[in-house]
C-alpha cells in the first residue's frame, strides 16, 4: 500500500465532494502548454506518483486511473503499485477514452471538474460534446490543489537574463513591432502570448525555472500603447527591467494576467488559441480572435544571420564535443574499463560542458544499449543502467543548449563486429536520412509530404517507425519548436527557409536493437526555375557515422557519394578544433571514404 | 458586341432588381456536387457563353465577371469578348476573390443571391462571413434561371438500365443494408445520399445523363423502414421499378426531395455535408447529422472481387485497342497520312468502341501534340487541332466506360527521333511512375505522403507539375472518385486494399512539350510483418510505354528491370488477345528489354 498517494487522493476526494462535483482530470500541463514543466506544475506527478513526462490522471469517488502512453507502461505500472490508481495503456484498442470512462463511471446529472488554465478550449469542447451526450456536467475552473498540497514548489524564482544582441540578432523592440503589424492586418489591436518559448524569443530574454529550455515562466501581452511582461517581480532586477522598458515592455506580477486580461478594453485580441489556456480565452471573451498559428511561432522559425552563424559555431564545438566522447568511449571499451549507459550521458556532458558558451543540455539524454535502444524516448537511471559489453548496438541522442544555438545529434555505433541484421537496419535508416538530407522541394511543401521519403526504403522491408522523422528546433531555445515538422501527420505549417528541423529516421526491433541517425538541417533557397523557387537542406552537424554499419551493397553509389561527402566536410571543419594528435587521427580514420 | 449574352445579363438584371438583391452569383454546378453538368445545369453556360468545365459567374447592376483557372484563360477571354463580363484569372496574385469582389462592388446594407441547391454549406458560410464583416447580406434561395431560360433543356430523361450483379457483384439491398448498420452505429435512422455516383454504385443503376459518366439524375433516401428514390418517373420502366422494389426501394419524382426531406419525423439523418447541397441541408435542419466522408464512398472506393476480375478483363480489351491505335498512328505517320489531334480522338474511340462491352469513353481524349501537351487538360477542338509531324512529343490521355470497368491511361509517344531533352524529361517522370508503382507502405497511409515519390526526381531538376499524381477510379462509374488520392494537398482518406488509383505523374514545358505517363493501379495487402500490415500498387493497366524514350543513363537497374518486367506481363497478357501478325510483331517489338 502506498498511504502516502492515497492519503493525497482522500483529500482530493474530500475536496470534490465539498464543491460537489464526482470526478477531477488532473493532466500533466502548465497554463503555457509547454512540454517541460516547472515543478510547480507538477501535479500529476505529486497526486499520483507516477514521474513520467506524460500521463493525465482521473480520480472519482471511488476510482482512480492514469493514462500514459506505451513508452511508460512499464515504469507506470510499477510507480502506480498500491496507489489504487489503475493504469490506463494509451494507443491500445482497448483502453477507453477518458471521456468514455467518465461516462461510464458518472451517471446523468454528475459533474466532471478540471482546471481551464491547463486545457485548451479545443481539448474541453472536445470532452465537453462527449460527456454533454450522456448528461454529465463539466466545472472547467477547478483550481483546488493548493489547498491539499501544503509544501507545493512556489514558481521559478530564477533571475531572467537578456539573450544578447550578438547572439540574437534582432532587437525585441523590432520583433514586436513586426507581430503587431502582423495583428494589424488581422484588424487586432493586441496580441497575447502564453507560450514560454514565443515570450522568451520576442523579448531576447532567457532564465532556467525549467529543465533544458531555457525560459523564464510568463505571459506576454503585445499593444502599440505599451506592451506588459507578466512575470514574477523576484525574477526581475533593475538592470533587466531597464532593459524591457528600453525595448517598449513594462512588468506586472504573473498573477495579475487574469485582473488585466479582464478589464482590457473592448478591442481585438489576437490569440493562438490552440497554444492558449481555455479560462484565459474565457476571460478574453469576444475580445480574442483567433489567428491560428502565431505570428512569433512562424518567425521564430526563420533564424537570422546572426543566428545562424552561431549554429554553425555552436555545431563545430559540439562536433568537438561528440568527437571527443566517441573516442573515449571507443578507448573505455577498448582498456575494458566498465561503462554504462549513465556514465554515457556523463561523459557527453564532460565534454560539452567544456566547449564555450554551454548552458545546459537540451534534453535528458538517451543512451540506449542494445534493446533499451529500442524503447524511443529511454532514459537510463539507477535500476534500469546497462553496463556496455563489446557487441551490440549503443544509440546516443544528445544535445545542449549554448547560448548562440541548440544542438540535438543521433548516433548509433556498433561495439563489435556489426551483424548483418544490425547493417541492413542501419543502411535502410541512413538511406532514408540522405534521402532527406538531398530531398529539393518547391516552396510551400509541407514536411508531412516529405517524410515518405524517409521512410520509403524502410517500408519496403515491411520496417517503419512510429516517431516523427523531423521536429523544428529553437536557438537557444527549445529543442522541439513549431510550426513546422516532418511527421506522418498533416501539419500545414510549410517548410520555411531558415527554419531548423532535424532528420532523424530509426529503426526499432523489440527486444534486439534501436537505431536513430540524427542531424539538424537547415532549411535553405536551392534554385528559382520556370517551375517557381526550390527548397532543400543544409545538413548543419558536424559528426561522423559509424561507417562499419553501412551495407555498401544495398547502397547507391550517390548515397555513397553523400556519405563521404559529407564525412569530408565534417573532417575539414572538426580537424581544426580538435587538439591532440589521437583526436585527429580517430577522425581522420572515421571520415575515411566508405569504400576505402 | 455579343447581343444574345448581353441581352441575358439584362434579363437577370431586371430579376435581381424586382428580387432586391444587388449581385448574383451563378456556379458551374448542379445540385449533386458532380463533376459534369447535365445540360440543365449548364446555367453559367447559358448565361455567360463562356463553355469551359469550371467557372463561376457574378453580376451585379453594372457589372459581370467570370472567375475560370489558367486552363482556360485563352479559351474564357475569346468567348467573353463582347459579353461585357470581365474575365477573372482564378490563382493570379492580382485576382480578387468573388467575396473581395463583392465587397467591393457592393455597400453595407446590400443583399447578394446564389441558388443555395448549388452550393455547399460551407462554401455558402465562407462567403457569408466575408460579406457580413462589410455589411453585405446574402439571399440563399434565389432561383429565378427558369423565367429568362425559357428553352432551358429539361432534366435528362434517358431510361435507367441495372448493372448486371456479374459485373457489380454486390447486391444494393446488401449495400443499403451495409450503409444503414454503419449509420446506425452513427446513431442515426437515415440517410440521405446526393451524389449521384453514390445513388449508381449504391443501387446498381446506371444511366446517360451526363457524358463519361454513367450516372441517372436522382437523389436516395436510405432506412430500414424503406428506401427512396427521387427521380424523374420517365426515366423508369415496369422492369427498373420492380428491380428496385426487389431491392426494398420505391421511387418518387425528383422534385418532390424538398418536401419529403421537411416532412421526415424527427429523427437522426446522417449526411456528407461536403456533399449535399446547403438548401436541402437547410431542410433537414437538426435532423442532419455530418457523418463526413460518407459511407458509401469509402465502400465504393474498395473493389470486390467480381469487379476486379472484370477491370482486369476491361483493361485487357483496353490495352487491345490501346495497342491498334497506336499501330495506326504510327503507320499514319510513316506512310505521311495527314492526322490531327481530333483523328487521333477518332481512332481511339473506334477501337474502343470495337470492344466488348464498351459504353462510352470516360472523359474526352486529351490528345495534345508538341506545345499542346503542354495545356495540361487540353481538348481538341476543329479550330485548334494540331497536324502531327515527323518530330515532337504527342501526349494521348484517353479512357472508357466498359460494363465491367472503367479505364484511364495516358501514353506520351515521341513522332520522331526524340530530343536529349524530351528523354530526359520523359524519364524523370517515368522514375516518379516506377516509384508510385512500386512503394510499399503502412496500412493507413494518405495517398498526400506518397505524392512526393512519385515528384522527387523532377523537382531536384527545378521541374514539377500542378496536378495530382492519382486519383480514385469508379467502376463503371465516375473516373475522378474519391474518397482517397495522391495528391500534394493533405485528404483525410487512406489507400485502402481495394481501391483504384491512377499513377499519372508528368511534366508540361510551356510553348514546347507535354509528357504524362498514366497507369491505373490497385491497392493490395503486401505484407504483415512485427511493424503492422503493408500496402502496396498492383498496375493494372496494359499498355507498353515509347521504348525510344527512356534514358537509360538516369535510371537506376531497379528501375529498368520494372519497366522491363511490366513490358514483359504486357506481352504475356496482350499477345494471345491480338488478331494480326503484324500487330502481334508490333507488341514484341514495343515491349523488348529497353537494353535490347
Amino acid at each position: 500500500m502506498n498511504e502516502t498517494i492515497i492519503n493525497r487522493l482522500a483529500q482530493m476526494r474530500a475536496l470534490m465532494s465539498e464543491g460537489g462535483v464526482q470526478a477531477v482530470i488532473v493532466p500533466q500541463a502548465d497554463p503555457h502548454q509547454g512540454e517541460y514543466l516547472a515543478p510547480h506544475w507538477q501535479v500529476r506527478r505529486w497526486l499520483s506518483g507516477f514521474t513520467g513526462s506524460a500521463g493525465d490522471l482521473v480520480v472519482t469517488a471511488d476510482k482512480a486511473a492514469l493514462w500514459t502512453d506505451s513508452r511508460y507502461f512499464i515504469q507506470a505500472a510499477a510507480q502506480l503499485e498500491g496507489t489504487g490508481i489503475e493504469l490506463m495503456k494509451d494507443g491500445l484498442a482497448e483502453t477507453p477514452s477518458i471521456a468514455n470512462f467518465l461516462c461510464s463511471e458518472l451517471t446523468a446529472g454528475n459533474k466532471a471538474a478540471l482546471d481551464g488554465m491547463l486545457f485548451t478550449e479545443a481539448s474541453v469542447e472536445a470532452l465537453r460534446s462527449c460527456l454533454d451526450a450522456a448528461g454529465i456536467g463539466l466545472v472547467t475552473d477547478f483550481d483546488v490543489i493548493d489547498r491539499i498540497w501544503l509544501d507545493r514548489p512556489a514558481l521559478p524564482d530564477g533571475k531572467i537574463f537578456v539573450h544578447d544582441i550578438k547572439y540574437a540578432g534582432c532587437e525585441a523592440a523590432k520583433k514586436i513591432a513586426d507581430i503587431l503589424a502582423d495583428a494589424e492586418k488581422k484588424d487586432a489591436q493586441g496580441v497575447f502570448v502564453a507560450m514560454l518559448d514565443e515570450v522568451a524569443w520576442i523579448l531576447n530574454i532567457r532564465c532556467n525555472d525549467v529543465n533544458h529550455t531555457p525560459v523564464a515562466t510568463a505571459f506576454l501581452y503585445l499593444s502599440a500603447g505599451g506592451s506588459v511582461l507578466f512575470i514574477d517581480s523576484a525574477k526581475l532586477t533593475p538592470e533587466t527591467q531597464e532593459y524591457l522598458a528600453s525595448q517598449g515592455v513594462s512588468t506586472r506580477e504573473y498573477a495579475d494576467v487574469k485582473s488585466f486580461l479582464a478589464s482590457l478594453p473592448q478591442q481585438r485580441v489576437l490569440v493562438d488559441a490552440a497554444h492558449t489556456a481555455k479560462e484565459l480565452l474565457d476571460i478574453l471573451g469576444d475580445k480574442a480572435v483567433d489567428g491560428g498559428t502565431s505570428a512569433a511561432s512562424v518567425m521564430k522559425s526563420v533564424k537570422n544571420g546572426v543566428q545562424l552563424e552561431g549554429v554553425r559555431a555552436a555545431m563545430l564545438r559540439d562536433g568537438v564535443a561528440m568527437v571527443r566522447s566517441l573516442i573515449e568511449i571507443e578507448n573505455r571499451m577498448a582498456k575494458g574499463v566498465k561503462t554504462t549507459e549513465l556514465d554515457i550521458a556523463e561523459i557527453l556532458r564532460r565534454h560539452r560542458s567544456a566547449g564555450e558558451l554551454y548552458f545546459d543540455e537540451s534534453f535528458g539524454t538517451i543512451a540506449g544499449y542494445g534493446p533499451h535502444g529500442a524503447i524511443v524516448h529511454y532514459e537510463a537511471d539507477e535500476l534500469s543502467s546497462s553496463t556496455l559489453e563489446p557487441h551490440g548496438l549503443l544509440l546516443i541522442d544528445s544535445g545542449a543548449q549554448y547560448l548562440d544555438g541548440t544542438t540535438d545529434i543521433t548516433r548509433t555505433i556498433a561495439l563489435g563486429e556489426p551483424t548483418a541484421q544490425e547493417r541492413a537496419d542501419f543502411t535502410l535508416v541512413m538511406k532514408g536520412h540522405i534521402a532527406i538530407a538531398t530531398a529539393v522541394f518547391p516552396a510551400g511543401t509541407r514536411g508531412a509530404q516529405l517524410d515518405a521519403l524517409a521512410r520509403q526504403f524502410l517500408w519496403k522491408h515491411g520496417l517503419s517507425y512510429l516517431h516523427g522523422t523531423g521536429h523544428g528546433v529553437g536557438h537557444f531555445l527549445s529543442v522541439h519548436e513549431g510550426p513546422h515538422s516532418i511527421r506522418l501527420n498533416n501539419v500545414e505549417a510549410p517548410l520555411r527557409p531558415g527554419s531548423i528541423t532535424s532528420n532523424e529516421p530509426g529503426v526499432y526491433r523489440e527486444n534486439i536493437h534501436g537505431i536513430r541517425c540524427e542531424n539538424l538541417v537547415l532549411c535553405r533557397h536551392e534554385m528559382t526555375t520556370d517551375f517557381g523557387d526550390f527548397l532543400g537542406f543544409e545538413t548543419l552537424t558536424l559528426c561522423p557515422f559509424d561507417r562499419s554499419l553501412f551495407e555498401l551493397s544495398m547502397m547507391t553509389e550517390e548515397e555513397i557519394a553523400w556519405v563521404d561527402s559529407y564525412h569530408a566536410g565534417v573532417a575539414q571543419m572538426l580537424m581544426p578544433a580538435l587538439a591532440t594528435k589521437e583526436e585527429r587521427a580517430w577522425l581522420e580514420e572515421h571520415t575515411k571514404p566508405l569504400k576505402d
